[in-house]
């Protein structure tokens, strides 16, 4: 069932942000847009669709949503992959933008889908009441910017020339804002398009979120680069702290699977209508990539 | 009149961009924020703030938006001055923040500013009314994107290697996206704030926008680094077409002068309470830096 509405999910959302960037032409720096913007698992825009779907608003408002944070997502990989930054040269099995096409076109791309992120939101389409718009383009803003997402990635570039390795707090911290912040985003954006209360819904991303991160430096002591179609096994090369060399394998897959059960126990309230999303708790936990 | 008005702006608008920034902390990119906010004439402020008064909008109101634009343009600033744009070590008399502190903290303060405009135009302050400052924002974000600011840069940095010098067209769609479209919505920002039609204003915008810009390329050319405060003479060092090189010095001067006649002229709907905006035109074409 989750594998499936993912499918369906990552597909449409495809179709919409196509739509989206079909006005703006073909200069590199747009070329460069739609190359950022494909592939992914749309683990975030599912979760918009997802908790959209359990307040009964209508798919097309919440796949604009969907489209936002992916363009958001996208934009925070292309600047994350710089070699200033992470210095990755493959994302998603394809060459990174700065590979593709240089650096200042990697630049001038993220910079203009985080803008498309906001003016996704911000068009009728999300939905027909400006005050839910508003509320979406404000979270969006907080989760995005200097107290969210770029918090948490200029934390891990301040890890990686730190004398000491993080803390499990400090690590926590930092994933909460590097990927944890969209995806508590994404997962209210179904309460905020309906005018509810995301505060569960809240809850099931933090936990989410953690045990994403989590699986992620699991996959990246187990991984091989094949399968994740990017370089793994790098940042324990590189003597970094994670979730694994602070727990241990088996203490991290623990707190994995504690937090996929804390995940599903927050969506009580939405009852047989949010198996998908406790579907995904899992898949969280258990993904090969 | 006009100095003083935007003297006192930019100290106004000094002290919001403050007062913004106090909860986030001191980690080095929220100090990378603050320096890329600190100087600059905050043309674009004042014009929010003035067009905002022809319409009596709440002068604290039109602060939060005036910040919001200020914190966009000082992003632009920043993602401009690295290596792999327009590679300046120097901005606002002060060192660039890639050379403060480093490439990766320049990329992310960025960021965080262009997330804080939008964050700045969805709070309460900027306007009782929430489809006002939702207006704000899809404004803001269809300017400063693919469409707008970031277009605009790319079409720049595109220029640096083609074969052949822009034609006029060329570099006037150049400008209007790398400095107009945010004049612009500067400009219009007032209009938006009261619920009123923008397009006089956008009118203005546009002349005083290119007027700008020309008046820099003269300055560019006449200009000395001292009182500029930023390298001078690189665009016709490196044989790239400018509005001088193609209108030449006095052809380039008559043509912003006659902008900026055209700017004043849209301002007659606003009558007297325009004045400030007029003489702003005057300034635009007979600054100094």
């Amino acid at each position: 069932m989750f594998e499936t509405a993912l499918a369906r999910a990552a597909a449409e959302i495809d179709i919409r942000l196509r739509e989206a960037l079909a006005p703006l032409g073909d200069q590199p720096v747009i070329a460069a847009m739609r190359h950022a913007l494909t592939g992914g698992k749309r683990l975030r825009g599912f979760l918009v669709l997802e908790s959209a779907a359990l307040f009964d608003v209508a798919r097309d408002q919440a796949l604009q949503a969907a489209a936002a944070v992916e363009s958001m997502h996208a934009y925070s990989l292309v600047h994350d992959d710089l070699p200033c930054m992470d210095d990755d040269d493959l994302r998603r099995g394809q060459p990174a933008v700065h590979v593709k096409w240089d650096e200042a076109t990697a630049v001038l791309a993220g910079d203009a889908l985080q803008a498309l992120a906001f003016e996704l939101l911000a068009a009728p389409e999300c939905s027909p009441d400006p005050v839910r718009r508003l509320a979406l383009v404000a979270a969006l803003a907080r989760a995005a910017g200097a107290r969210g997402m770029v918090l948490g990635q200029a934390l891990d570039i301040a890890a990686e020339t730190s004398p000491a390795p993080l803390s499990l707090k400090e690590i926590t911290a930092l994933q909460a804002g590097k990927t944890g912040a969209l995806i508590r985003w994404s997962a209210e954006a179904g309460a905020r398009l309906a005018g509810a209360d995301p505060a569960p819904l809240g809850a099931y991303a933090e936990a989410l979120g953690l045990a994403f991160q989590i699986a992620d430096d699991i996959l990246d002591v187990e991984g091989d680069e094949a399968r994740a179609g990017k370089r793994v096994g790098k940042d324990a090369g590189a003597g970094k702290a994670t979730f694994v060399s602070l727990l241990g394998l088996e203490g991290a897959r623990a707190r994995a699977r504690a937090l996929a059960d804390e995940a599903a126990a927050a969506l009580a309230p939405y009852g047989e209508k949010a198996q998908c999303l406790r579907e995904a708790a899992r898949f969280a936990i258990a993904r090969d990539r």
